[in-house]
């Protein structure tokens, strides 16, 4: 009498987290120097002195009863406060207080979201490749996935494409940029043109379609690229982010939702989402971390590690006969498996102690996903496991 | 295209938390003083100094990208090794490191064991009075809320009335002792009765039913009561623990789920977990609140403050010609409404500025719930109020 749904998911986990618990594991057996483990997105960057900082002020200043103590479900006042004013000024979106929603991290943002919109049945949209768990997260909620392919190489989605795959039955469609695994940034004209898309589909069906933004890469980007803010594009928009990567805080569960201020029916998903937080148990997001906030907004970790990580792994995989196109945020790079196989790939990269994560589960086939936010210290000695395995496979010749 | 669900629940919120925001509103209109609020189990008792000392030193002497970063999804080994030997020796369970999945708190901890045990349809047994929630969770996995009431005036469930209410349909039943709203606490031979119960349901009906037990008050008990350890008696135990009230750290979001050592199906119930927890998005428990937990184990924040309050508001007000039974545990006083009506009781209740919970969310009518885990000068200043209230009621004439 238990959840058959529940059990395979907790049996099969995510490849990413098998791959690192087998990294775990090997490192026991070899030494953590002699594996080269780049699975998952566990920023190596500390997070910068404000986190800590703003976190030792708040324990020695504040009294304990109301530094733990319970906040509103959606989140202290004052904290949505400072991230409402935040996004005004920095994007320019009259976002209220009362449209945020404080989550702990961008997961939860996502799957309140998806228990607030869906009812049962909507299709919910993602572009391929794409973070594994949507599918988990949509079709918990009693949604189902409909996988768009992007084209090679440089993986952005097609206006035609999200056209063909809008129907009747799509309540949402997820964007992910900067993008986990690609590192793909839309960009302005990307937007337009899918948000016109999304705009036409309303109208036809008659009921909103809801573009879900998960957006915990928004500040990692290289270069002089910006990240077009969605609610500004499009009416209909809920922002998922996190604190996780920009900050180095994945552990620590602090995020948000953000319903768009012209939203159509603002209120009610205001509602809705504070009843799917209600009915999911989340009570509340870490209080600690809510009030570290506003001391830590638009700051980041050195970003010029994973920029700096990001230049030598590109450079030198691709003088080793390896294909990839430069990403152009968040730390991952997506490489073709030589022979098109992403499983075999990285089984033979496994054989040189490198753990990279195949491409299947993302929704593609005949690639590997290599999280570089780790130390340039292990992107060197790395670096001639990559030579070999290029060379295993007759690359550069 | 909203979930209508979530909408209701986001539009009709908890009672408690209804209550509580009114309480906010007041405050601010007549001054924080002028307002008894005894709506919400929020502690007022600080955490303790080790608390506040094991934050510190984490914070000041760990590596923040370890402190920082992802644990396990059950939760970092180390952590719960520590909690494992406590739970040996405290209780005499074996439980290991694996039956252990930390949780963003006890209603985390349900919600996923809900979502794991249940696959749609079943029933799960409450015993009235009950904290309300449980119907939202049990009902958003799935399954059915069966309300046994108990028995006034101690309010403990009797082996007949659980042995009536079991069928073929039923999954779990869920424990809540020390018991939110009425402080009491089952006792060991309470404890065997009901288990007896259960034990010959199992075999008639040829499945598992499921104890699970919500013990985020365990410590929270007055004079010499034992608080039996569920799995010592029952092999299908799960067990929801928060540190919430024994540490004072409600707003932080963190407990466990724990899988008796002697469950039946203990391989498959620790993956339905993790498949459940994953599933929700929960991802991991807040790193730092994980990592201190081991130095934190067995304390409490000072819990004869709240002895102080039970015995003070008790004598008090059954002085004044109210009714009610000494609680054993938490810091609930339930307090019959001289007219039987709970909601006329707690709107007359208002008048005075005293805000009080009527019991019929609690799925009983014509009590209300004093939640005492508040200061002793707020008490002080609430009795003359009390007062007056029991003379409006014209009690004790």
């Amino acid at each position: 009498m238990l959840s058959e749904k529940m059990l395979e998911l907790g049996r099969r986990r995510s490849v990413i987290r098998e791959i690192f618990s087998y990294g775990q594991a090997r490192k026991a057996e070899i030494g953590a120097e002699n594996v080269f483990d780049f699975s998952l997105g566990n920023p190596s960057v500390p997070a910068p002195a404000d986190v800590r900082d703003t976190l030792a002020a708040l324990i020695a200043d504040t009294d304990p009863a109301v530094l733990h103590g319970y906040t509103a479900a959606t989140g202290d006042a004052s904290v949505r406060r400072a991230i409402a004013e935040y996004i005004q000024k920095e994007h320019g979106c009259a976002a209220h207080p009362d449209d945020l929603y404080l989550t702990v991290g961008a997961a939860a943002a996502l799957t309140i979201a998806f228990h607030a919109i869906l009812s049962g049945g909507e299709e919910v949209i993602a572009f391929a490749p794409f973070f594994p768990e949507y599918k988990v997260f949509v079709e918990k909620a009693g949604g189902k996935l409909r996988v768009v392919p992007c084209r090679e190489p440089a993986f952005i989605p097609t206006p035609d494409d999200l056209r063909a795959a809008l129907n009747e039955n799509t309540a949402a469609v997820i964007i992910n940029s900067p993008n986990n695994p690609t590192g793909a940034v839309l960009r302005e004209a990307d937007i337009r043109a899918l948000t016109d898309v999304l705009r036409e589909a309303e109208a036809r069906y008659g009921h909103p379609i809801y573009l879900v933004a998960d957006e915990p890469y928004r500040e990692l980007v290289y270069g002089d690229i910006a990240v077009p803010f969605l609610p500004n594009y499009y009416d209909n928009t809920l922002v998922g982010y996190s604190f996780s990567k920009s900050l180095s805080l994945p552990g620590e569960r602090i995020g948000y939702l953000l319903v768009s201020p012209t939203a159509g029916e603002r209120d009610a998903l205001r509602a809705a989402i504070a009843g799917a937080g209600r009915a999911l148990g989340f009570v509340c997001a870490p209080a600690l971390f809510q009030y570290m906030i506003p001391a830590c907004l638009g700051k980041t970790s050195d970003v010029s590690i994973y920029a700096a990580n990001r230049n030598r792994l590109y450079e030198e995989l691709t003088a080793y006969g390896f294909t990839c196109v430069p990403p152009d945020g968040a730390f991952y790079l997506f490489v073709k498996a030589p022979d098109g196989d992403a499983n075999a790939f990285a089984e033979q990269a496994k054989r040189q102690e490198l753990l990279l994560v195949p491409s299947d589960d993302f929704g593609v086939p005949g690639y590997v996903r290599i999280a570089y936010c780790v130390t340039p210290a292990m992107i060197e000695r790395a670096l001639p496991a990559f030579r070999r395995l290029a060379e295993e496979y007759r690359l550069g010749e």
